[in-house]
Order: structure tokens, then sequence, then C-alpha cells
């Protein structure tokens, strides 16, 4: 195996957790990149740590940034996290969960820390089937930004880096992700989706990341293993 | 007048002042952004809350955001300040004051608020002439992260905003940007550029930014209104 090095955006979710296995499967270094910026679904943040833990990553760094005084997103500001939609629903309208240029940002995070790395390779768990319609899921969003991040850097200019930006799930369904990541040997009772989870840190069974993710596990016909919080499954 | 919204990078220093006072001058409703990163010269927060009361903006947002755990530069780590370079050094090596992947992470945090806003034009003051070599100022670095910005938000996508990243001061030399600035009213003696200043806050007047600046006064014979800590003039 290689040594080289990527920086992993991981959210503690399936997608991102997947990535990760997969970053890790071929043999890369893993950077693993969390960013704590006033969502409401802190238990993320533990779901990443618990994630990084457990890859035995190279290194996990969390990064603290505050998105809530820009607002315009039901994940940082006081607007309602839609519940029971549908699929179809998802894909037709871009929901209020949405948090404005939040992969711009998030990317641009790691692409400073891979010029400081000098890792050549940022994995990040988007998905452009089974996903809530988020503009900067798609792979025209994401070949923008590979073409941005070999224009912005000292190291790029310089001859030194060749920046990818890898997106190995791209075209899958939730289900072969966790296929995938079964495969890989993923512990998906690490992770957390729910965008409005209880205080205890329960999924609300009902959030459009609560929904793609039971489907995901019913359609990979594989068992869930998230405590739903009160909600019948 | 329009009453068209802009959301206008200000770091306190000539260049972003300079955008500013062009931004007013053109009828926009400014929204200034100004980060505090962990950079040494905090004292350009002061200098841009100066300038955002001067120009009486609309609004003056300082994002809070910490680039010490990426590391990698003299301005967020303790790597030291070069001193005393030519403006011909400057352009031949990228200098240790560059941090990494900056005006990606600033562009991204004034592309999420310009989103919100509903404002499609975003100023930053970067310039090609007189500056430190920094790839992140280029044209053909704005031009990737317009294309990109089009692409990466919910309301480029959906029609209702056609993003600008403006660039006035791109092809002009720092007299010129003087110039230009003193012609629109703007008070100098309000800005900050020095990259290693004194803890009163006084200009090192030896950094890449204080020669540039001394330069700038000097070739457009006006009184540059710094005070230098100790170095002679």
């Amino acid at each position: 195996m290689s040594s080289r090095k990527a920086v992993v955006l991981s959210s503690g979710g399936i997608d991102s957790t997947t990535a990760l296995a997969i970053a890790k499967a071929e043999g890369y270094e893993i950077y693993s990149l969390t960013f704590s910026y006033g969502q409401r679904h802190v238990a993320e943040l533990d779901a990443a740590r618990r994630v990084a833990d457990f890859f035995k990553v190279d290194k996990h760094l969390v990064v603290a940034l505050d998105l809530r005084p820009i607002g315009g997103s039901a994940l940082t500001d006081r607007i309602g996290v839609p519940k029971g939609r549908s699929v179809d629903d998802m894909v037709r309208d871009i929901p209020a969960t949405y948090v404005p240029a939040r992969n711009t940002i998030f990317l641009s995070y790691a692409l400073a820390w891979a010029e400081v790395l000098l890792a050549g390779d940022i994995f990040i768990g988007v998905n452009a089937v089974d996903y809530s319609g988020y503009p900067d899921c798609r792979p025209e969003f994401i070949a923008a930004y590979e073409r941005l991040a070999n224009l912005a850097t000292k190291a790029a200019v310089e001859g030194k880096l060749a920046m990818h930006i890898r997106t190995p799930l791209i075209a899958m369904k939730k289900a072969e992700i966790i296929k995938k990541g079964i495969e890989l040997g993923v512990d998906y009772s690490l992770t957390h989706s729910c965008y409005d989870p209880s205080p205890g840190g329960r999924a609300c069974g009902l959030c459009d990341s609560c929904i793609l993710r039971r489907k995901g596990f019913t359609e990979a016909a594989i068992p869930d293993p998230t405590l739903y919080g009160g909600i019948p499954r």
C-alpha cells in the first residue's frame, strides 16, 4: 500500500463514513476533518469522533466555525426541520435544511489542510442519487471545485500538488453505499444521520436524513442499527 | 441610485477599503465582512470596524474562524514574517505570509452570506500588480471562483441570483488604488496594512504589506498617514 495522504470530510453520517472506509481501503493515510458549525444536531460530532477512533485515522481535526450569524438554514437558524417528506419531494425542492454554501466552505478548509499536509486527495461523501437535492452535492459543482482547487493554492501553482476531489459515492444509491460500507467493515451503529435528534441523541425517524437512511437499510436488506426515539419502525 | 446589495470583503487595509468605496459609489447597499482568523495582526479588525463606521455600511459582520489548527502560515503560525523584501522578491516567491486557501475560505463565507441576503455581487480587493504573489489573487482564480459560485448555491441554481465576483482593483497599481480612493473620499488613516505591528498597533514598515503601502503613497505623491513605530521614514 502507498502512503499517500487524503483529507476526508467526516460528518459522522453514513456517506462520509463510507467514503472514509473507501479511502482507507485504497491505502491512504487518513486526515479526517469535522466541523462544529452551530448545527442543531451536534450528536454528529460525537459520531465523527467514534468513526475516527474506529478507523484509527492518522489525525482527526474538529474545526469550529459559526455559521449562525450568516443564518438561512433550518440546521443553524430558528426555522423548522421539515418532516415526513417523500424522496420525490426531496428531489423536487431544495429543503430548509440546506445550509448556504456549506460544502463550498467545508471543501475550502479541506483544501487549506490538504495544502499544509501536501495531501493530493480530498474525499467527500456527496451523493446525487438518494439525496436532499442540495446543489453542492452535484457532479458539476465538484468538477468546478476541483478546477478552482488547482488554481487556488501555492502548492498547486508551484507544481508540488495536483488536487483531486474524490467522490466515490456520487452515483450510488443509499442501499449500495451501505452494502459497500458493510463489505469494508463499517459499523454503522457508530454513525449518526438525524437532523433533529432528541436531547439524548435518538434519531427522529422523520426528517429527510432519517428517511433516506431508513430507506437505504431497507433496500439493502440490512438491519438498521439506529435508535429511533419513540417512532414506531 | 439602485438599492442592489453587495457583500464586500473588508480587511481594514488599503485595497479592501478602496473596493468598498467603489461599491458604495456604484450605489450598492454595503454588507461588509471581516474575519477574525487567528491572525497576528488583529489591529486590522479595529481598522475594518472604523472603515465600516466611516462608510455607514448597512451591516458589518465579523466572523470568527480559527485557521491556526490548520497552520502553514507566518500570519497564523509560529513562522517569522519576512522583512525588507523588494517588490521583485515578492513577485518571484510566494512568501511565508501566504495563508493556505485563505481567499477561497473567505469567498465561501461571502458566498453564503450573499445567498442569504440575495446579494448578487461580492467585492474583493485583490490586486495582481503590486501584490505579494499570492495565487488566490490572480484573475484566473477569481474567474474559477465565479463559475463555482453559480453552481454552488440554491439561489443560483433556482435562477434567483447570478453571482458576480467583483475585483475593481485587479489591474491597478497600488498608487492608482490610492488615488482612486482619495478621489472617492477614503480616509486612509483609518486603515491598517502591517502584518507585524507593535503591541500598540504601529506598523513595522518592513514587511511586504508595509513596503507595498509605502511605495504606493510615494508613487501617488500623497502623504502616507501611517504611524510607523520607530522606523525612520
